[in-house]
């Protein structure tokens, strides 16, 4: 077809024009790191705005299209800057949470011997708070005896108004902590504030960062400095660029044992609380090594799909789910319609043991 | 505790009164009625909105609260629209795509054999559009190869632009039907207009109606007085209950062989070219015993997770999944990125027969 | 040589190389608008990840330094972003809807005098639907008092479920003729299928395309073969893209006189019913030369907040807005909550006046 | 007995009957409201679709027409709406930001005699971080020659990237504090963790927390111990009704000076940045006495359509705008798209000049 071959011929110009410009930028840059070095010897700094007004005047006064001045200006500023960031990145890796080849991986071990990301498909499950010493012995009983290793011990709670119950605070995380070691299970603990580390270190296996604070960089950087698992969940309206580059923030600041988690995402659709984004999560597996999850409680809203969405997120590739389980979801504290009871949590169990 | 016991008693007194005002309704319902009658015997229209005004006026002096005026008032209107709506709607059920029990389903036969809704997991497959003879030949022969029943035969195509492909027409129609034909496969395509029926009814076995008309009240009613099965696709921002009513059209108007399709949602997220909503048909397979299938092509826009979407189609409960399928994407007048070549398609089916 | 002397020369060479850039930037434009207009005229879209992924494999796998791969791969990012906005603004210039110089615009005169698009700042209202000859009159005689020229005639009404009430079809179209011709004012009244076009041109003086139909291809090519002006609603979801593609159908296929009109877009937001778009508005002024007016009544949903929205939609620069009014909302057959009552009306009406 | 007297009997008695029915629904939302404090306490949602379910399900079990079960459903269904709206608005009515009659409003004075929300339209301006010496004195010259009170001093700059520009730090703001005061401006500034207070408190007028932020209720309430004004952006997908407990949590926590920024959502809209969501100004100004300011920088993304923005800011009743104004745009690093350049503010400001 005529089309077809002009196409590949334009195409191949197209490459050779881009292997010009390539070789011009790499021109460029050893030029402008020669000028960095003259500017560091002076005791300049190297960011100099009236030296780059002056190329783009000159670049427009030039420029005979097609591309408008606007863009030519744009293009200009982005290599201006590529640039300028150069030199403090040269040493810096490109994204450190990218996948680089098909079988990369992060394999996360937990003190009690449970392994996230090896391939196998991991359980989280508990209460959506810890509320009492009774409840969690409960609820870790009934999860340990089906074989879950990672129980929620959460005691702090980032509620959307300030009049609903706040979580139980270090006395919640001594209670998880307690009735963790008598199952030989990990501990998960939502942390709010980089002041708390050093007090949860005590207490917690894996630090969890909800969607409120996905991007709470300052959070996330501290995370990046301790040398324990962080499980981070998706914001809520928080693309998948946006999510990878917030555990880019963790890692690229020394910590590389990051779990995300995906929980749906805020849509019109309200018949569930949330959009389970399982297109998401298939990307997520191509384009990172990190290991991934599955909320099915937030997500979902409504326990009556507890079954489905599970099988869902095993077929999808994730490395496991998560799943809300209370001894008694009617009188919950929080998020009581979406809690499984244990005898719904049983079944969950007994569905996915078929799918094995 | 104190806050279950208060509970309980006040839900026991709210219980009651639900059924005093259920008492009341009835009874004025029945008056209502006999107004009716005579105002039929008189040749008066029902509605009467001077009298509806003074009954509101009389309401709003007598209210006390806690409930506003406004809130009465609109607690009313409902009421006379309802007892207003009764006389013509009596006869009528309640909506006919909604599930009575459990293991109340649609089955849908077609002419070739093929079965929806029974329970099996069915294929829909074919390239975005037909685009000639040849295309179709090879595509068929390679579905039919791996024993897909239902083929696109697409000929008329909405698109965004007046200046993109609008599909070949009725002369599409005839290749595939010819195709079809040779391999014994039913044919589902897109209508756009209720006039097209007579002519697409030589040709079509399922129509099909795509998210640009789900909400065209006139083509679903027309689709509602043929004996042929419909392919419902939701729209790209209709809520789940939206679609079931949409679904409703058709049926209410004599039509009861609909498929369901739920085709990704419109998002804020673009790595995916629509949010596949997988929450959502879980939802929709307890809502109603219509058949539902999974578009993987539109949802996700991209061929590479093309794999994990089919797994997850399945493992969600649904009665088929609907791909795209070309026998040269590179080539396609339309939806090039995500329609799968015959090889992929073949890995495809091998990852399917895998699951079963 | 000292560093202000080796830094001048450095500069100079940079200087040189960034206009070596600029011409290859501007020889692949031109090269790469040659492949748009292949692939329009093939009805491809011109975004191709594919292909920018293999010139991005390739840029890297020859990149030798000093920029990492990861700065080579954004910076062709933003040129390859440049280059589609090249093209996409090309395959626009040709679009018939297209403003192509700032004084451009559509003037739209109706029988009885009345202009849109000229400047002025014209009022559509009137009630959501026909319902009897007396409505019609009340409502008319209000509005005409206050000089508006334009009502709404609605007869056929779009409705999510079969069961609601679907308009008084021709008869209704008889009240608002009569009740209009006696105040001398226009009608606008939906139309919902081609097939209704020779029937409404006894009536009605602009046809109003329904959010539900905007994408409704066979009946916007109908309305581009008549000789009279037709109001475009927004889809509830779509992109201004999308809205713009619309009215092009319409144009394209022989009418010239569309008016848009924006009436709020679907977003997760519940206080208003739809989130108006007035940044949407601002970007439509100045893409088209299309009047545009605010639909100040679905957007809200509501009609507390009907006062400073009129004052929005004027000072948005829209040639008008349309608002709901009835005698007496509270009976409405439909959308009694956002309609506004005579009395609200009028003191819409001042608040107008004292913009003016 | 004739028609007319037949009627009129039966109306009485349907005129009877719907005085007892608002008896029962008084009743009925009186227990309600006790329910709603008890679910209050116990830190509950009010909403219960379990408890919805099954009163639905005795109701259809006792009714015996001649309402059809569909009806009944409809009906108590608006009840239910009507006394969940009820149990909100009384959990609302002891919030604190929530206006409780229609003149009460938060006045908030600056140390430089500014004064926010006391009914006019105050202006927030400047670049969109602090980059150095001569930017910031350029830009508040300018300003302060326009008479802007308010100057953005960003010295810590929230990134999507760890790789992005993260703002000047203290540097920036002794940058800002020394040409502000030259120029008797006040500054806000944003803060990112709740222990910058302290050294924050030395430089900024007005502490700003970004959309990032505005769920991380740990710096919400240390900023509610400080006696400064806080500027509260709306986060990208929070409703309304999230936005204005964010500020409860700074208003209950004890300093009352509080100023709501809206600043767009996210949706699926691509040619504005963000979709301005006025009507939310609007109902914000409705619902709460906080002053309200409108961002027409971050809503567009783009500064062609900054001229109606403004407009329309000044036409929602907002107290005021907040926009970004550097004197050399295309070497900013940041947000250099929507920044406007000096010539540009002054042509807004002539236009707001206009509208005053």
């Amino acid at each position: 077809m005529d089309h077809q071959q002009s196409l590949s011929e334009l195409r191949a110009q197209v490459d050779d024009i881009n292997m010009q410009i390539l070789e011009l930028l790499s021109q460029r840059a050893r030029i402008v790191s020669e000028i960095g070095k003259i500017h560091t010897a002076m005791g300049n700094a190297h960011y100099d705005p009236a030296r780059e007004a002056e190329m783009l005047t000159r670049l427009q006064q030039a420029n005979k299209g097609p591309f408008s001045n606007q863009t030519i200006q744009a293009l200009f500023r982005e290599i201006f800057r590529a640039s300028l960031e150069m030199e403090e990145q040269q040493a810096r890796a490109k994204i450190k949470v990218q996948r680089k080849s098909a079988d990369e991986r992060t394999i996360i071990q937990l003190p009690n011997g449970a392994v996230i990301g090896d391939g196998g498909f991991q359980l989280v499950a508990g209460p959506c708070a810890v509320e009492s010493d009774e409840q969690m012995e409960e609820a870790a009983a009934a999860l340990a005896a089906r074989g879950v290793k990672i129980i929620r011990g959460m005691a702090f709670k980032p509620r959307t108004s300030p009049y609903e119950f706040q979580g139980m605070g270090e006395t919640g995380l001594q209670i998880a902590r307690r009735v963790a070691d008598k199952y030989n299970m990990a501990i998960t603990s939502e942390i709010m504030d980089a002041s708390q580390i050093p007090m949860m270190m005590d207490y917690v296996d894996i630090f969890w960062v909800g969607a409120r604070n996905m991007q709470n960089s300052f959070l996330l950087k501290a995370l990046g400095k301790i040398d324990r698992p962080v499980i981070l969940k998706r914001g809520l309206a928080a693309t998948l660029e946006e999510f990878l580059y917030s555990a880019e923030y963790i890692v690229a600041s020394g910590n590389p044992n990051v779990i995300l988690i995906e929980r749906g995402i805020r849509t019109f659709e309200k018949w569930t609380r949330n959009t389970l984004d399982i297109g998401g999560v298939a990307v997520l597996k191509l384009e990172s090594h990190l290991p991934i999850i599955v909320d099915i409680s937030h997500s979902a809203g409504r326990r009556d799909i507890a079954k489905p969405l599970a099988r869902v997120a095993k077929a999808s590739g994730a490395d496991g789910l998560m799943v809300e389980v209370h001894p008694n979801p009617p009188v919950a504290m929080s998020d009581a319609k979406q809690q499984l009871s244990i005898p719904e949590f049983n079944a969950l169990m007994d569905e996915l043991v078929e799918l094995a």
